[in-house]
């Protein structure tokens, strides 16, 4: 029998890997300013950046190499040199290009959530970016839709959730960020599972007390789901 | 009665001016690096790497930023300054904040033809960009959908058209680019019209030859839809 129960899966760090790309094109970023600065100071002023650039360029590669050129000219004293601009370039091309790495486990599992569920996938970012993985990822085939969205905010999954004739009581959102994939989907009155990651972006990171008033499973791996759900369509 | 006809509308340069603010940045370009190559020369450059880029970045401002500094990496032999890639990227920022200005008549004939016509928004490029101006256009209301889409070719208008439940037979494209709004349409036998804009980005330009073995209509203004769509209904 075929659950009611509709699946919203989370990309990035919950299906395959992304920010540990983007980590070491920071740690590179770090090196590359080390005449000049600490690594702290690369990673304070990098995240102030992309906070105050995401209103005008969203996110993504792009966003990103843009700010870490605008960081290199902040903390270079503006010194910055044509090696530096296209090492930071290159840097960006980098994660476009690198292989997409699904995560252990992930692969055999939706093949059993896709027999179970109807399964959304659901991720924040730049489309360009994002079409290209999820193409390259063999994957999309497991789901009946893919949403790729400016901002995963209550509104968002509401608009969404309407739009693909999908019941807020029969929606489980999964995924690795809590202000992303699990606060959001609670405030609609929706479930969600996180799974965390190894590696999680400072703009994605939130207070401790406020994920502490809220109560909602956490499993270690993408493998445990069909367990939890399991557990789920009993209610 | 409402006519059967769905009509496609693209956005930038058919509803509003885009392409004139781009055009205003790539000046600025020229006047950056005129102490080292002539206008001539930067605009070649930038559309060499414009084109080469898109395959990694897609369309839109941060495409655009991102090619214009490699750009002048290239054509200042390397002695790109701090000065000048913060200016480039500030043409960017100026891009991006820019208000939207709609063209003459768009919204007194978009009122008209949404009384008669079910009407899509379908506009290609970085949805950050397109978002923020359809947003800010205050015409979303007249579209049943909106569609921002990273490539306009045949598969992406067939996979649209069968996501609104849209027949082909039933559907008139208008645009303002032969390659993207009027050719991928002809060739999956849908319907066009062409409605030439004063500034049309050299990427988007084709060969004469190619538009002559084709027949659609051409009108100069927006308003003179309902008139043209008249004698379509009548088919």
């Amino acid at each position: 029998m075929v659950s009611p129960l509709i699946l919203g899966l989370d990309a990035d760090d919950t299906l395959w890997e992304n920010q540990a790309r983007f980590d070491t094109a920071q740690a590179k970023l770090r090196d590359l300013l080390s005449p000049w600065v600490e690594g702290k100071v690369v990673d304070e002023t990098l995240l102030n950046i992309e906070r105050n650039n995401v209103k005008l360029y969203g996110y993504g590669v792009k966003s990103f190499t843009l700010s870490s050129i605008q960081a290199a000219v902040e903390l270079t004293n503006r010194e910055i040199t044509a090696d530096l601009t296209t090492a930071i370039i290159e840097s960006g091309w980098w994660i476009i290009k690198h292989p997409v790495e699904i995560l252990p486990g992930v692969a055999e599992t939706l093949k059993i959530l896709s027999s179970n569920h109807q399964l959304l996938l659901i991720t924040k970012g730049d489309p360009a970016d994002q079409y290209k993985k999820i193409n390259a990822s063999g994957l999309s085939h497991y789901f009946r839709g893919i949403e790729v969205v400016q901002e995963k905010d209550p509104n968002t999954y509401l608009e969404l959730l309407e739009r693909h004739n999908v019941d807020v009581k029969d929606f489980v959102m999964v995924g690795n960020s809590v202000p992303s994939d699990i606060l959001p989907i609670l405030s609609i009155q929706g479930r969600a599972i996180h799974i965390p990651h190894h590696s999680t972006w400072g703009h994605e990171q939130v207070d401790e007390s406020v994920v502490a008033s809220f109560n909602f499973p956490v499993i270690e791996s993408f493998s445990q789901l069909p367990d939890i759900l399991a557990t789920f369509s009993e209610n």
